[in-house]
Order: structure tokens, then C-alpha cells, then sequence
């Protein structure tokens, strides 16, 4: 039987194991970020008819500039943020990463250098590899928000290509605030000119609002967004991009030749026809977040402020320990490799309520108040906020 | 307003324009090679029904390894072939673009090198550079055949890490037959390992049998193709690949996790289920294609065989001119770069008979059976078999 091994495989992935979270048949999912609401009926249903009228039109190939779907997401921008955006300014892919992946082809790649703060996103660091750029991890704070001085520094030092903040960032769930991001935009292009990537994945779980307008004069800022958690559409795979339109003309020229399919445009065209119903479910979810945090505080727990759909929570000395606790008794949350912390999805209130009981007995066996196993330079102070 | 050149994008993409056919509003498109047949009507909601099931839990992500899709085409290509193969030979993605851009992360990239023998599938070269890739244009000869003999000796020169080889080559439309095959990919293992794509987009539409059972004890040999031709579903962006296991699981080292959504993973697998009608839409286009040949030689013309469901025809001094003949008399043909030659998608009958009368009418003023513009080795042999 052949392995990998036999293969001529690139140097650099031999060794290396496929990325993604267990996809395990467990009662109480919280481990990958989803909305747990499905979709309404009436929105199934009409999904079904936008498909079918595409499916008649399917044996051609499908709009290779996406423009209806890009106008309708920069009217979805416009209408919720108060930053007006053109369908010039907005491009679609099949999820964020494939947005990311375009973004690192166009403006990263061989011989350039992308940075980020990690804890983040785990995504930016494999998809810039992938793509052939260096990838440096920058410097957080031990409560997790950037530590701006030293960001600016690092970048300075480095003058990197493409910077990402991911805000709200994932795994830790803190909002980064547009004061943050002028900092580090302002270091970026004073170091050379460089894109800065605005991850805002999460942005309509967050308390702030969303840091759109910046890129209002700033050609080289770009945000992202995914349908994957606000829409409850996560096996969508629809990401999309707002930015100036010189930067949509970038990524065409990277973009696979009629990336998006037919049946992935009309989907998405059905779901933002239903706004105002997923963003209700937005707001129950924020609300069931902001009792997870508390609750979670009240057992004893360290949590990160979250203005995600998820709460980071700690500490543990046995991170993988924890985990496992969580689910034998039915709970699957994430063990991002964050030492000492673990990160679950907010769910239903049900599910939410499953895993606060979970996570009360969990604490008597696995947390720890003192580990030492994440130390940062302002821990004591940061901690104590 | 900002414009490409102010942005800090990679060298290579300044002055470059997007890849892309014109999607021009003709009443006869014949240059996408597209299937001119819309899904049947039972199809459409089929299509409508699967999606809808997928619909209600696209709050969660996809099944990330596509098992399902996965094992349903393996069946495909058991019963159609005759080659029996497993899901775990199979992989699939967003168009054969996807999964081409896959192996060439795994199997190309920075510091690697890929051969094609060209005019060929000009996304090989593209996303060959877009992946790092250094890419070589491989030689044919003047019919559009593979130099077997030049092949083997440029790539004992040249050591490639991946080889392409198109069958039903694109934009000629002649197949490569195995014993070529065969030649190339012991010449490319003798030269060092390294990877034999062999991109069957147009196999179904071919006179000779698939070159899948090449794939078996050849580790190292690759077999592509798509839905886009001869599913009649271009919109739906799929493509797929069968090969030894291990090259599937380097493939998923390097696949944006979750990257086929759960609506073109349905959509597709209600296509499967419609599998012999579809198919016998298929041996139309192969009976309408041989009319093509046969009545374009009828007036005149030189035509390279074709194993495809598209037609190559000359020559022409003044291609583009020729080009803009057609499409003053509303037929939409492709003018693929290849001097002195143009092609045209085989459609309905009666498509196809309005792309002959204009053809009719373009020889008298546009063909030039002695054309100096394309010029090859054994061009005066080759052309007179």
C-alpha cells in the first residue's frame, strides 16, 4: 500500500496532518462555532426555489463576477453598519478562508511576509504557508487584547506585506477597537504599504460596532465577513470581502475562474432575504453569551470578555483533561491549543444550559486558579482588570 | 480613486487583466463548451428537494471529507469505465480549478516545476503560477498531437515535479491515447518521482475509453474531471479527481478545510442520481460533434479530430477578425490564441446548423488553407494523415 511518504510531496507537508475539529456525534455540539438555530421553513423553502430556478440555468456556467449576490451583501453592509459600500467594493467567495486564500495569493505568496497576533485565528498563519508566505506570530497581551506597543514595533521591524487582526478574535472572543486597528494600520503603512486584513467573522455578535467605515480612505484595509455564523450558514461556505474596489480588481486576477456556483449564489441571495429573522436570532445568541459569561464567572471560571458566539474560559493546568471531562458527560467543546483555556459555542439556551451544568462540575476536578502554564508580560496587571 | 498599481500587490500580477471568456448575450454561445442541454425538469427538483433537506441543518459546516459525494462518484466511474474504484480514490472540489490548484500545492509550488504540452487547458499554466509553480510549455506537433519523443526527452532535461496531460486535449479536442500517457509518465518517474495529471474534463465525450485503469500500481498518476460537460452543470463548479488513496490524503493537507459547501455537495448528488439521462444528452453531442467535423471539412476547412464536445477548425490568417465574422452573425465562438485557429462548443442541432451556415459563409472571406501563422516541426506529415 502506498503512504504518503511514497508521494513526491512538498517537503514541508510531510508529517503534517489534515486541519479541522473532530466532527464527533455528540448530544451537545459547542466545539466548532456554529449558530445553533436552523434555518426557518419559510427560508428552506425558498432556498429551494432560488436553487430550482438556478438548477434550470445550470448547465452554463455561473456569474463569474457574482454582481447580484455582491450587491445585495453591500446592501446588507450599508443597511446594518450606516457605512454605505458600492457592489464594486465587495467580493464573495466560498467561505472566508477562500477570501483570506485569494487576498494571500494577490498580495502575499512567495517571498512575503504576513503577521498576526496569536492567539487568532488558526486559519491565517496555515492559509498564509499555504500560499507561500512567511508567516510571523505577533505579540497579545496575557488578557489577550493586542499589545499595541509592541505590535507597532514588531511591525515596524518586520514591515510585513499583510497584517491580520481578527476582531472579534477567535479563540478568545475580545473585540479589537478601531483605535487598535488605526494604530496598527498606521504602523503598517508607515513600515512599507502594506494590506491589513480586519478578520470580522463574528462582527454581528460584537458589543462595538463595526469597523467598516475604516476602510472609508484606507485602500490598503480590508475587511472580511462570513454568512458562516450571523446567517446560520455555516455549510454555505459564502465569505466576502468590503474594501476599495481597487482591491476587488486585485483578487480577480488570483480568483479561479468561476469560483462561486450557481447554486451558492441563489442560497445566499435566499438567506439575505431573511435578515431581519437571522439577526434575531443574533440577538438571542448575544444574550445567551453574555449568561454563559456570567454564569461561568460566577462558578469561579477566568473568562474572556467575548463579543463573539463563543466564550474562552479557564484556567486549567490539564487543558486536554478538561476537554475530555466536558465530554464524557455529553459536552463537546474546542480545546484550542491554547494552553490553559478552553472555548465553547454559545447554543440554544438548552444547550447552554447543559454545558454550564457540565462546566460547574468540571471545576471542582479541573480548574486551576494559579497555573503557570500561560504566562504573558502583563499578566498580573491584565488579569486583574 | 485608487487604481491596481497603487496597491502593494506581487510583481508578477502588475499590468495583468482577469482571466475569462466574454459572457457576451448572444443568441448562439458556442464558446464555453458548455452543455447546451438545461437539466431535465424531474432533475430541477430533485435538486430543489436535496437542497432543501441540506437547507435545514446549513447551520452546520459540511461534512468536511465529502463521503457521501465521494462514494457516489467512485460508483460513477465503476460503472461508466468499468475500472472499479473506492471513495477513498476519489476527492472532489470546487471545479476541476480547485482540485488542479490542490495538487499543485501539495505536489508543485515555490521551487517546483510543472510541464504541459501546449496549446493545452491554459488554467494548467495559470494556476501553476499561482501557486508558485515554474511552468513549462511542452512541445506538440503541428496536428495537435503529442511529440511523444520530444516530450520524453524535454522532460528528462527538465525533471518536473508535475506533468499535465489533457484527454480530449483542450482547445484542440483530440484525445491522447495510453500508450502516450504511459510513455510520458514512465519518462517523468525515470526522471524523478513526480506527479502525471491527467485532466479528463472531456472523456465522456470521447471515441476512446477512459485512461482511468491507468491509475492502478501507479501511484504517482492522477485522473481529473468535472460535471461541468458531461453532467450538463457548469454552474455547479464540480470537479473531482480519482487516484491511489494517498494522493487523497495529500490532498487534504492542503484543502481549505470545509471547502465544498453541503448545497453543491447535495445538487451534486442529485445529478448522480439522473446519471443516464444526462449521459444520453452526451451521445447527442458526440453524434452532433462528428456532423460538425464532417460538414466543416465539407466546405473546406482543416479540422483536428475531436474526442470533445467543441470542435478546432482553420485556418484563418486574421483569427480575431474570423472570430468577429462569427459574432457579426450572432454565433459566439472562442478565439483561444492559437494562430491561424478557432473553436467552437458543439450545441443543439440547431445551433450547431446556424454555426454552419455562418461558418459557410466566414470560409469564402475569412479561411486561408495556407496560413504561415502557426508553423511546426512535421507540420507538412502530420497535417496530411
Amino acid at each position: 500500500m502506498t503512504s504518503l511518504d511514497d508521494l513526491p510531496l512538498r517537503d514541508e507537508l510531510r508529517g503534517q496532518s489534515a486541519y479541522g475539529a473532530p466532527q464527533l456525534d455528540v448530544a451537545v455540539r459547542l466545539n466548532t462555532n456554529e449558530n445553533p438555530y436552523p434555518l426557518p421553513e419559510p427560508l428552506v423553502a425558498r432556498i429551494a426555489e432560488r436553487v430550482a430556478e438556478a438548477a434550470r440555468g445550470l448547465n452554463r456556467y455561473p456569474d463569474r463576477d457574482v454582481v447580484e449576490l455582491r450587491t445585495e451583501l453591500a446592501r446588507y453592509l450599508g443597511r446594518t453598519t450606516g457605512h454605505l459600500v458600492g457592489a464594486d467594493q465587495v467580493w464573495a467567495a466560498n467561505g472566508s478562508n477562500e477570501v483570506i486564500q485569494q487576498l494571500l495569493q494577490a498580495f502575499g505568496g512567495p517571498g512575503r511576509t504576513a503577521i498576526g497576533f496569536e492567539p487568532s485565528y488558526s486559519m491565517h498563519a496555515l492559509i498564509s504557508r499555504g500560499t507561500g508566505t512567511a508567516w510571523v506570530s505577533g505579540p497579545r497581551h496575557a488578557d489577550f487584547t493586542i499589545d499595541t506597543g509592541a505590535a507597532r514595533r514588531e511591525i515596524a521591524a518586520l514591515r510585513p506585506d499583510v497584517v491580520f487582526v481578527c476582531s472579534p478574535n477567535n479563540p478568545t472572543g475580545t473585540a479589537t477597537d478601531a483605535e487598535t486597528v488605526l494604530a496598527l494600520y498606521d504602523a503598517a503603512q508607515a513600515a512599507k504599504p502594506s494590506l491589513v486584513v480586519v478578520d470580522e467573522a463574528y462582527g454581528e455578535f460584537s458589543h462595538q460596532p463595526s469597523l467598516l467605515p475604516l476602510i472609508e480612505g484606507r485602500p490598503n484595509l480590508v475587511l472580511t465577513r462570513t454568512m458562516s455564523k450571523a446567517f446560520g450558514a455555516a455549510g454555505l461556505r459564502l465569505g466576502y470581502l468590503a474594501a476599495d474596489p481597487a482591491v476587488v480588481e486585485a483578487v480577480q486576477l488570483v480568483r479561479l475562474p468561476y469560483h462561486l456556483s450557481a447554486v451558492n449564489q441563489a442560497t445566499a441571495l435566499a438567506a439575505l432575504e431573511y435578515t431581519d429573522t437571522l439577526l434575531g436570532y443574533v440577538e438571542q445568541l448575544k444574550a445567551e453569551r453574555d449568561r454563559v459569561v456570567t454564569e461561568l464567572r460566577a462558578f469561579g471560571y477566568r473568562v474572556t470578555d467575548s463579543d463573539a458566539n463563543f466564550v474562552q474560559f479557564g484556567r486549567f493546568a490539564d487543558g486536554h483533561g478538561a476537554w475530555q471531562a466536558f465530554l464524557d458527560r455529553g459536552v463537546l467543546i474546542r480545546d484550542n491549543g491554547v494552553p490553559g483555556w478552553l472555548r465553547a459555542t454559545t447554543g440554544t439556551p438548552g444547550e447552554n444550559s447543559a454545558f454550564l451544568d457540565a462546566a460547574k462540575a468540571v471545576f471542582t476536578t479541573h480548574s486551576t486558579e494559579h497555573s503557570t502554564e500561560y504566562s504573558g508580560d502583563s499578566r498580573t496587571d491584565k488579569e486583574s482588570a
